[in-house]
């Protein structure tokens, strides 16, 4: 998928659809990042502003331009990148209960881009169940 | 299940109850936190210190009442209690083996309530194998 | 598996033998870390500073020896490695496709050592699929 630059982007209607055309009613749905500087995470879905406190959080955590990182190859978000990854997820599982992902009534499944320049971004859906 | 407010609760000997009424001998244990505000975590068992310091650590990562958050509709522990879940889980696989969840000597399974207030908060527990 | 203390261990090429040798040719691949204080990350593979990055980055942020910490049983570097370890992962699934782990080019799977001194760490692999 495309993205526009760093950012969340809402895969759960996506995700709910590609469930629901599997045909399983019960059974686990698996979601893998195939990259370094980009992640997913379940994240409250209602109120816009909690994804900007998190990237607020996460330019405090781990700055662009960090003078103590030496990995700068592709820029000042380069490493950044590669930290926000790691504290958060590279796959999630979400368990499917009658036909769908039984998220919780205020989780979205985010994919979470921490470059700043557009990229593209492999993700692997994983279906499993009866 | 039912939490007191912030904190963590050790659901180590619940979820190895229900692994061994399945009757499974091999396979794979899922434990899915439907909420934004608690999370998921293996934190060693032995020292209830350990948890003190984790709150204590998470509360300079993620203060209450951050004024760089904008996200407060629900009071100062609203954001940082989504903080302190994206940088932890919200769901875990544990392999099952001889009917029991393969743990670690020093790791248990702890659900960790990130508001201040009492909540009812609801886990999944799914069982796959044979 | 052994480690020589503090730092990261590629698993990539052990785990895809692994997946190689069951004959899986699609499904997935489970890492487990029995231990609080090693844990699991998929990070660049290419450029060896970005994981000293990740060092010194994890250092800023649980530094051995914080004065905030209580527990201190087993030296300076005990709680410092518990938070290590709950801010990235005990467990992952990676999807296997064609036969092996479905990583992306820039993905290697790493045990990372927290303490200081060598351990011996013990890993569950675990691989479903036909």
């Amino acid at each position: 998928m495309p993205t526009t630059g760093r950012g969340t982007y809402d895969l759960s209607n996506q995700i709910q659809s590609i469930v629901e055309s599997t045909g399983i009613r019960t059974g686990m749905c698996h979601i893998f990042v195939r990259h370094t500087s980009a992640s997913l995470m379940l994240c409250e879905n209602a109120d816009p502003a909690v994804r900007v406190d998190l990237e607020t959080f996460m330019q405090r955590q781990a700055p662009d331009g960090d003078p103590a990182f030496t990995h700068t190859d592709e820029g000042p978000d380069d490493m950044s990148a590669h930290v926000r990854s790691i504290l958060t997820q590279t796959d999630l599982n979400v368990p499917v209960s009658e036909g769908r992902c039984a998220l919780g009534t205020w989780q979205g499944i985010y994919l979470w881009e921490h470059r700043i320049a557009p990229h593209s971004r492999s993700v692997i859906i994983t279906t499993t169940g009866e």
